[in-house]
């Protein structure tokens, strides 16, 4: 039997000694029960049973973070809130190389624990049984750069505007736009998948067409993102339609269809899986529950796919800039020796932000995805895509973004219109 | 092109305006963009925009839920945080009939808005186009009694104990037990999958075998969900597995394989899906994040589970009675006129809470699953099995459970035991 074991990190919060919390997470999510029955013997308790590996105390809080807690039977006290990260370490042959069955254990009912005013899990450390299960980015950030043509730089990209409503004749000239603005990835919205207005084999169509015209006229081969977000057959068939018309890239919506899904998608994917990341919020947002993206990172490039979205700097959601360089640091930082996926930097990005950006993240192994910084552009969606490309040259050369404006109009007029 | 629409309805907290906050929902999650994009025509706003339909203003609050939020450009005034119920309309035609496109628009980015110091999405009401993909509950409450073979009360379940360690050979005797003491249901824990240590394989013959034992003998073939979370393929495998060998009902972790993977086995599956919920938590602790469980069961039932965890009333976990009421009324409530699920009362549940489980619920449609309730009781497991038939009885009859203990031996021996 495989002496193997899962780490996982918490941040807790509870009334009760971070200690004895840590020890009913442990029971919970293993051999423990509410009450003790026959069968529940020392020997499986060892064998199976998780232990608390460490605990750290740190502040505590007079208010609770979260409802639904019970407080310990202590008499004329007030309570104390405790917060502290937990490290657990579970048997591996518990559950085995499988995410889902790895999920009901290091989430589980956690979550709806009374001893906790608040519990997320924070990080995952995984045996490498579990690459034999599941395959990782098939592309990655080499893979896709070979595809898309793009080396020494960022890949500049944008979403198709607007993002829903647009037929697929509507779609052809905007498509043809982008192509010939030199972009080097488009990506379909996450809001438009296979709808009835325009279904995604009648985009692919078009959108080929124009990619390959575009590439006849250019000698560059845009990288497009199609959206096939769907159910299981339907991503298979919906992956189909993209590879025979000669499509470079797909997209999922990765919380919409499951882990499982995505890694079913990766068995027989011959295109990179740009994984878009929405519904996260619900996961995340709330600090004192849910999960962090470091450990969902792991679990997303485990499954397979090659791009992760994780915001951008100054972005318009809720995000801060710490918690983006950390989730691009994460997605560059390697597993199992490898394993690395290309961080899509979105959401409010324009030119002005390649130098904070380039400084700060000390790579250019991203995708910078911008929708208004580049279609919104002054002098047009050329001129954006312009405006980007002298923003990352001024990062690596290091030269001040003002400086590198004076001889470069497209970066100029890109910080007139957007910076503040 | 159909003219059906989608309603969300969610639960806001906002230091903007409610209106306001509003459309940026409805933008956010159709037709906007942070600045306006050439294309975005009058048109495309009428016929692919959601609309506001209806803003119910309710308490307001001095702090705010979530962290991360803007603040109006106000000067010298102290933010409120206001809070309200609201109705977005998203036309059906933006996405069409697919869950996992469903949940990129009325979930998706909006969590993450900066406008929001809260957001929960609290019900969906779906047009019938949905019914024409999804399958729903094959089996539902009618056929889960005409497979376990009981009428005229909720089906008795428990829970293999220890939930994990148990080698195969170590299980068959816990098995036999259990079916010998009359139970009507049995169930793996969440936790136990396909462990290297006890194949799924290697359970399913022994478990089968000695339910089919114990039926030659009493006539009574216990219903037995065997967990068979797990990847898309594997999924196929393990139900087969539990077919092949006579099993009458499969369980799945639904948020560990994803509502995608749900519906893909609902397709093939031959036998019930019990649905279990594990962590779910996550997704609904923070009363101003995540989802209401209204909107949950409806995408659970859609996709075709039998079976749903909604926690028992008084049980162990964070949430209260009033809730776990509202999601049993939720599951018994027709969608389309029909998909009603069974739900499942578990967690701390003995037979002293069937009365007061009946005079909440006015329902016997549900089953109620007890593991130290039953394998701990002081007659053993045959006479915990009792205790809860009798617990039901004294329901069903409007006899108080003191008075219905007195006749009623096994009873009385629970509620000296587990009643306090």
């Amino acid at each position: 039997m495989s002496q193997a074991r899962v780490l996982a990190t918490y941040l807790i919060e509870t009334p009760y000694s971070l200690e004895y919390a840590a020890q009913v997470m442990a029971g919970e999510q293993s051999t423990g029960t509410f009450i003790s029955v026959p069968g529940e013997t020392q020997e499986i308790k060892e064998k199976f049973g998780a232990r608390v590996v460490e605990v750290q105390e740190l502040e505590s809080s007079e208010t609770p973070s979260l409802p639904g807690f019970k407080l310990p039977k202590r008499v004329n006290e007030k309570p104390v809130f405790r917060r502290g990260l937990v490290t657990l370490s579970f048997p591996f042959h518990n559950f085995g190389p499988s995410i889902p069955n790895l999920l009901a254990t290091v989430a589980g009912n956690l979550y709806e624990l009374r001893e906790f005013s608040g519990l997320r899990l924070m990080d995952l450390d995984l045996p490498f049984e579990f690459t034999e299960v599941y395959l990782g980015p098939k592309f990655g950030i080499e893979g896709t750069r070979k595809l898309a043509g793009v080396y020494g730089r960022p890949i500049i990209g944008t979403i198709i505007k607007p993002s829903i409503g647009l037929s697929p004749e509507e779609l052809r000239p905007v498509v043809r736009e982008l192509a010939m603005a030199g972009l080097d990835f488009i990506k379909d919205d996450e809001l438009n998948g296979n709808p009835p207005y325009a279904p995604l084999q009648q985009r692919v169509k078009v959108v080929m067409e124009e990619i390959e015209r575009v590439a006849d006229i250019t000698g560059k081969k845009v990288m497009y993102a199609f959206n096939i977000t769907g159910d299981i057959d339907e991503l298979k068939r919906n992956h189909d339609l993209v590879y025979d018309a000669g499509g470079t890239c797909v997209m999922v919506s990765i919380n919409s269809v499951g882990l499982p899904a995505v890694a079913h998608l990766r068995k027989y994917s011959e295109l990179p899986i740009h994984g878009h990341r929405n519904q996260w919020g619900a996961m995340t947002r709330c600090p004192l529950l849910g999960m962090e993206f470091r450990a969902y990172q792991k679990l997303c490039r485990l499954v397979g796919v090659d791009h992760l979205h994780t915001n951008g700097l100054n972005n318009k959601f809720f995000e801060s800039n710490e918690s983006v360089l950390n989730s691009v640091n994460d997605c560059l930082t390697p597993m199992f020796g490898g394993l690395t996926v290309m961080p899509v930097l979105s959401s409010g990005q324009w030119a002005g932000m390649a130098v904070e950006s380039y400084t700060k993240m000390q790579t250019i192994d991203v995708m910078n995805i911008a929708g208004g910084g580049i279609l919104a552009h002054p002098g047009g969606t050329a001129a954006g895509v312009k405006s980007m490309i002298q923003g990352w040259e001024a990062a690596l050369s290091g030269i001040s973004l003002e400086e590198y404006a004076k001889t470069n109009t497209e970066l100029r007029q890109a910080i007139e219109k957007f910076g503040s």
